[in-house]
């Protein structure tokens, strides 16, 4: 999988991008990252990138041109399955979403900034609008970085242990079990006995009530979906 | 405002926390952020912070103690609002949460990595578990920094323009307009006459228009609330 991200701030994304599952999914040839940065892209003198609202208002607008000559040079390129614009107004971010684009070859980011790119830019290049939670941040470029990471771990090869990402929450509309490490008592708290018991079934069966307890308890919506599923 | 990360993993959040808003927030005294690494607060000769899970299974689970003397020293120090604890299975972040937030003065974020964190951890010491979305990710850390902005940018003073966050999507329950900028056409495609004809009630009427389809054409369910609060 190859991965584009353009953003005029690429300095915002260098620690999420080299460290930790998404730097080994790159050292391990299972992912190309390419950051771009905007301004490379200017043709003013100032390699500026935005300018004031049409219409007026507060908060600056990011140019189209910088944007097209960027994308119309990757496409020159190569095909991409998608161009996503990350944006609070887009489709909401799910696992089934990310599971979806973890198959995908090619894909294009566009991070907005300040009060976002200019609409034409929507119209023209983007096939895929992507939020990441119904609240507004700096700009697109953590929220690139999470959906990088939400995708790049369910890319087949890049989890040591492929069970680590299936027994997640989400994966089968359940919220995850409690887990519990050692020591076995902490300040009077005790690891649950089933859980040092041995009995692999019942351990089995205890995270699975576990698991539904707290969807039905935290996650009605999620509970009812599993419910129609199992149905 | 103060905020303690505490985490496994703090290089992921360097390049997040020192750039762009969150970093000026720091600048110019609004916010002060300080990152724990988790492994300064481990006994173990390795610096060990996690184990495996009781009961077996994929994925490592982070063990109490290092959390606990952490947390133990920060609140001898002085009193938290909130210890929080980023995972999938806690509740939404939305943008009213991020607004009761950026008026508390200290806060405690956890972050979990790997299968998250001892159960012990949860039931002693937090206070309010947070998710940024239906979709896993490779550590809290990021969800972390997400939260972090969100909040910040709404603390008083953080944004230059202070109508500039009142104006964003969520704060109404609206979505924002469509925004452009300079040139006035590109590509044969032309910026909305309404937004250069100088008439300022009618730009306003144009956005608000537009805030209003796009809700009701993208998100219903935040199209049904802005109703019901209309009244």
């Amino acid at each position: 999988m190859r991965i584009d991200i353009i953003t005029a701030l690429p300095s915002l994304l260098e620690s999420p991008l080299n460290d930790s599952i998404v730097k080994r999914a790159q050292t391990k040839g299972h992912v190309e990252i390419n950051v771009h940065d905007l301004r490379d892209y200017s043709t003013d003198k100032h390699r500026n990138i935005d300018d004031y609202a049409f219409g007026g208002g507060a908060g600056m607008v990011m140019n189209i041109e910088p944007i097209a000559r960027c994308i119309d040079k990757l496409q020159s390129e190569r095909t991409y399955d998608e161009v996503i614009y990350m944006t609070p107004d887009g489709k909401t971010l799910n696992q089934q979403l990310a599971n979806t684009l973890s198959i995908r070859k090619n894909l294009i980011i566009l991070c907005g900034h300040y009060k976002g790119v200019d609409e034409r830019v929507r119209e023209k290049y983007i096939t895929l609008e992507i939020s990441i939670g119904d609240y507004v941040l700096s700009g697109g470029e953590l929220a690139a970085a999470v959906l990088a990471d939400a995708v790049i771990r369910l890319v087949p090869g890049v989890l040591n242990d492929e069970t680590s990402a299936l027994t997640d929450s989400f994966q089968d509309d359940l919220l995850a079990p409690p887990v519990y490490t050692r020591p076995a008592e902490f300040d009077g708290m005790k690891v649950p006995d089933v859980l040092i018991s041995g009995n692999g079934k019942a351990i089995e069966t205890w995270r699975m009530e576990k698991a539904m307890e707290r969807t039905r308890n935290r996650r009605p919506d999620l509970w009812e979906k599993f419910n129609e599923n199992q149905g």
